[in-house]
C-alpha cells in the first residue's frame, strides 16, 4: 500500500458528533454495588438509598444551658415572685442525671445532654438563678421549649441520603450520625488502556533521541482522566504495531471499557478500526470533529471500545468528548466533562468549517477568550497553556470577535 | 459554676470573621517537598518549575503521510511534467529509514516517521505518486515543508509546567513526555483532628439510645474536608471531657496543623480555649459569625490551632471559612473553599443582625435561592439538604426577595 492507497481509504463520510454522543449515552449501564468504608467514599456515588435506622438524636435534649424542669411547674413564676425548685442533680452531655425530675424539682443541664425522665422542658440559664440547693425561676418555660425532640435531625426509617448521590464531606457525617460504617457505592468502572506506537517507550523513561523515541504520553494522561471520572485503570498495556498484537490486546483486554491510543485512523498500521469491526461492531470511525476526526467507537460483546487517535490533543478532545462520557455514566456522574463552564466575550474571531464541531483551545486573559489557534494538534504543550476549550457548533462557521462563548474551563 | 455563670463568660467582643481571615492567611506556609509519581500527581501542585531536559520531539519528524525529498529536487514540477524520484525506502515511527536521502531520491513516510537525513522536506501524498519505484511529483514542495521540527512541542531548558500549578491530566502528560518519572510536589500538610465529647461514640458505630449516645459524625467530615483541601490527616484522637485529657492532646497533637472539634465556647467543659492560651496564644475566641460564633485559633509553638464548634453546621462553617483556608494553603492551593459560586436571585428574603457573618444555607430551586432557614444549627441533615451557602456581609441587615446573591455551591 502506498500513501496514496493509504489516503484513498481517508473516512467517506464523517458522523456527527451529536449522534456519537447518544450512542454513547444510550450504552447500557451495569449497576455494579461495592461496600466501602465511610473514610473512603467522598466524591463517589451512592449506589442504593441509605436509610436511617435510628433517631438522631436518639432521645430528648437540651438546646440550651439551663435546668431541665416539668413546666407547669413554672407557671406563675415572676421576677418578684419566683418559683423554688429542689435542685436535685445534674446531666451533661454524655453523662445522663440518672434519676428522674419529679413535681416541684430541677436537674442542671448542659446543651446536648439527655433531658431526664420526668422532665418536660428546659428553662435557660438567664430565666432562673441557684441559691442554696434549689433554683429560683424567675420567667415560666411551657412544656417541651428548649428541647430537642427524638428524631428532630433524622427520624428512623427515612432515606438520608438518596441512590446515585455524589458523597460530599457532610453526607459522610450524616452517614456516621445514623451508624453508618461502609455505604454501598456504584463500581468505579474498570478501564483497560491499549497504547499503540512502536515508536513510543513507557512513561517515566527518559526518551533517546538517537533511537526516534517518544514518551507515552497518552496512558498517564488517559489514566489520570479516568480517575478523574469515576473509573479505575485495569491494566495499560502497550501494544507492539501489527494486527497480530492488536487483535490479542483486543481479544484479552479486561476492563468494562476499552479505549486504545493510536492506531484509529486510516493508515497502514490502523489495525484496530478494522479489528473491532470483524471482532464486534464498530459503529462510528471518523467524525465530523476537529481535531479528534480520527475517532472510532463500537463494541466487543458487551464492552464498550473507544478508538482515541494517538495525537494527544485529538485523544483528550475524544476522550472528554465520547469515552469519559461512558466511564462517567457507569460511575453515576453526570455525562457531561467536570469542567466549569463561563461565558465570555471573544478576544479575536474563530473561523470554523460548516458542518463539523471545532475545539478549540483557549486562554482566559483579562476576562476575554483567546484562541491558541497557531499551534497544531499534535502539541501536547498547547493543552497545557490552554486554559479550557469552546467547542464551535457544527452549523456555525464560527464566531465573529467579541461574541459570547461557553468556556470549558480545564 | 453553674449555668449563669457559664452564660456570665459568655464572649464580651466578638472578632470580625475578615480580621481572622485575614490571620490565617498570614500564617507562614512551610514549603515541604515530596517526590510522587506521576500516577498519584493528579490534582496536587507542584513545587518546583519542570524544566524540560530534553527536546520533544527529539528528532524532525513527518507532519503528513507521504514520501520524504530534498525539496530543491521537486522545483519545476507540475502536473504535466512530473519530476521522478527513485524510491530508496520507507520510514515508519518507531521504525526510521536507517540510510540517507540522495539527491534525486525519494523514501515513502508516514506521520510521525523520523525524517530520514539528507531529506528536508515531505511531499504530502496528494502531490505525487508510487509508480514503478519511482515516485512522480506533480506539485513541488519547498524545503521544511510538512516537518516538525526538533523541539517543536517543548523546547529543551524551558520551564513546562511551573511552580505553584495544579496539576491536570494533560500536564501528567506533557511531563511523561519529557521524561518525568516523579515530579516535585508540595507535601500534604498534616492535619489532627481531636474531637471532644463523652457523649460521642466513634464513627462507624452504631449508637445505643439507651446510653444517651451519638455518633462523632465530625470526624469522617473533617476528614473528608481535609482530602479535599489537599491534606492529610494524621490522626483522629477522640479526647474525654476534662482538662488534663485536653491538655495532653493538645500538647502531644501530631499534625502540620491542629483541629479541636468540641469544647470550643465558653461552657463548663469547653478547656481547649483556656489551655490554648496557656500553652500557646489564642488569638481569636468568639468571632461575629453565625453559626459557628464559638470558634477560637491560635498558635501552639508554630503550629495553627483552630478550635471549631461541636455542632456539625457550625463545624462545616468554621472549617470552611477558617481552618480550611489553612489546610489549602500549606497545600498550594487558593485559599478559598473550592465551591463554585453562581450569582442568582433569592426566592425569599434573608434576615440577618447587623455587625455580624451570616452564613445561610440554601437550596437551587427554579434557579432562585431559597434560604434553608427553619432547621437549626445542630442539625446535619440541613446541610445535606442544602446545595450551598450564602454569606450576608456584617455591613448588610440581610436582602430582600429578588435580590442577586452569590451561592457557593457544596
Amino acid at each position: 500500500m502506498t500513501p496514496r492507497d493509504v489516503r484513498m481509504r481517508g473516512f467517506s463520510e464523517r458522523a456527527d458528533v451529536a449522534d456519537a454522543q447518544a450512542w454513547v449515552d444510550g450504552l447500557p449501564r451495569p449497576r455494579q454495588v461495592v461496600r466501602v468504608a465511610l473514610a473512603s467514599a467522598r466524591g463517589r456515588v451512592l449506589a442504593e438509598d441509605l436509610v436511617s435506622p435510628v433517631n438522631v438524636p436518639p432521645f430528648a435534649r437540651a438546646a440550651m444551658d439551663g435546668w431541665a424542669v416539668r413546666g407547669a411547674d413554672t407557671f406563675g413564676a415572676g421576677e418578684s415572685d419566683p418559683v423554688s425548685l429542689a435542685l436535685v442533680g445534674a446531666a451533661l452531655p454524655g453523662h445522663p442525671f440518672p434519676g428522674a425530675v419529679g413535681a416541684g424539682q430541677a436537674v442542671r443541664i448542659m446543651t446536648g445532654a439527655p433531658l431526664p425522665q420526668g422532665a418536660d422542658a428546659v428553662l435557660p440559664a438567664e430565666q432562673g438563678e441557684e441559691r442554696a440547693g434549689h433554683v429560683l425561676v424567675r420567667e415560666p418555660v411551657a412544656p417541651r421549649r428548649h428541647v430537642g425532640e427524638v428524631g428532630e435531625d433524622v427520624r428512623a426509617g427515612t432515606i438520608v441520603l438518596p441512590a446515585g448521590r455524589l458523597l460530599r464531606p457532610q453526607d459522610l457525617g450524616l452517614a456516621a450520625s445514623v451508624g453508618a460504617a461502609e455505604l454501598s457505592l456504584r463500581a468505579a468502572p474498570s478501564v483497560s488502556l491499549l497504547i499503540t506506537g512502536d515508536e513510543l517507550v513507557a512513561a517515566g523513561t527518559r526518551p533517546d533521541a538517537a533511537r526516534a523515541q517518544i514518551v507515552d504520553s497518552n496512558s498517564p494522561m488517559l489514566a489520570a482522566l479516568v480517575e478523574r471520572d469515576g473509573g479505575r485503570v485495569a491494566e495499560t498495556r502497550r501494544v507492539a504495531d501489527g494486527e497480530a498484537s492488536m487483535r490479542a490486546a483486543l481479544v484479552g483486554a479486561r476492563g468494562d471499557i476499552v479505549l486504545v491510543s493510536g492506531g484509529s485512523s486510516v493508515g497502514l498500521e490502523d489495525h484496530a478500526p478494522q479489528l473491532l469491526a470483524t471482532l464486534g461492531t464498530l459503529v462510528f470511525h471518523g467524525l465530523a470533529l476537529r481535531p479528534a476526526s480520527p475517532t472510532g467507537m463500537g463494541l466487543l460483546g458487551e464492552r464498550p471500545v473507544f478508538l482515541l487517535p494517538g495525537n494527544p490533543v485529538s485523544c483528550l478532545c475524544a476522550y472528554d468528548l465520547f469515552a469519559g462520557r461512558a466511564v462517567r455514566a457507569r460511575a453515576g456522574l453526570p455525562p457531561e466533562p467536570p469542567y466549569l463552564v463561563r461565558t465570555l466575550p471573544l478576544a479575536r474571531k474563530i473561523v470554523s468549517v460548516l458542518g463539523r464541531v471545532d475545539y478549540v483551545r483557549v486562554r482566559i486573559v483579562d476576562a476575554h477568550v483567546e484562541p491558541l489557534m497557531s499551534r497544531g494538534a499534535s502539541i501536547l504543550s498547547s493543552t497545557t497553556e490552554a486554559d479550557g476549550y469552546v467547542l464551535v457548533p457544527k452549523d456555525l462557521e464560527g464566531w465573529p470577535e467579541g461574541a459570547l462563548v461557553d468556556v470549558f474551563l480545564y
